[in-house]
């Protein structure tokens, strides 16, 4: 069973009425409902966190539609919005590096996505294990 | 010594010339240097995810702009930009739930923060361990 979604915040954008009476436990009633009460941003999309299931490792973050997140799901596989190429992106399409899905949360704003994955390879693609590996600033 | 970084992709909103020929090395400059070539949103933030750094929880997202990433260096507290209330937030300054920062990192497109944080409490205000506790949809 799915547990209810405490939330941190009213969630922006949101049509008073039927959807708001269910607030409270949007994540039982099926993967549209949740789709509907997600806050995506003015372009229509959530910040989607990757990380390896086992290790912790935070690999990436990638942004996701409802259509992303929906393949997602379907298929297991980690499948983005390409902000710059305009065009959804299976992880690891072409290089191989592609990240099975383990599990998926939304946080309590409903507004970002963790993604739990197992990582084929480097996650980035300048071949370093995780886009934050050696990129430390403090 | 501050790594070098390599970046995923071209930034956005660049302006060629003396700042373009040090983008790979923007890291050993300093802290403006970095906050120079960070790439901030429309809106002048970029997600920062906090993880705990000794267990790998991911605890939570927020936003910061350059103030905010300058503060939490400078003062070792995370502290992000409050979108919904438009103001700087010392993460735990109410509640005590401190996020001590141990080390900070950017990703290779210079557009996402990565805090490894010690987070004294909950990181979510509904008293969850992190934002994403219990709200698995997958």
């Amino acid at each position: 069973m799915v547990p209810r979604i405490p939330r941190c915040t009213p969630r922006r954008g949101r049509v008073a009425g039927r959807g708001a009476q269910r607030s409270q436990s949007v994540l039982v009633e099926g993967r549209e409902e949740v789709l509907a009460n997600l806050s995506f941003n003015a372009d229509g999309l959530v910040p989607a966190i990757a990380q390896q299931h086992d290790t912790g490792e935070v690999l990436m973050l990638a942004w996701m539609d409802a259509e992303a997140l929906r393949r997602t799901l379907a298929t297991k596989q980690a499948t983005y919005w390409s902000r710059s190429r305009g065009e959804y992106w299976v992880k690891g399409e072409t290089s191989g590096h592609r990240q099975a899905v383990v599990s998926v949360a939304v946080d309590c704003d409903g507004d970002t996505v963790l993604l739990q994955v197992d990582q084929t390879g480097p996650a980035c693609h300048t071949g370093t294990r995780t886009c934050f590996s050696g990129r430390e600033i403090a």
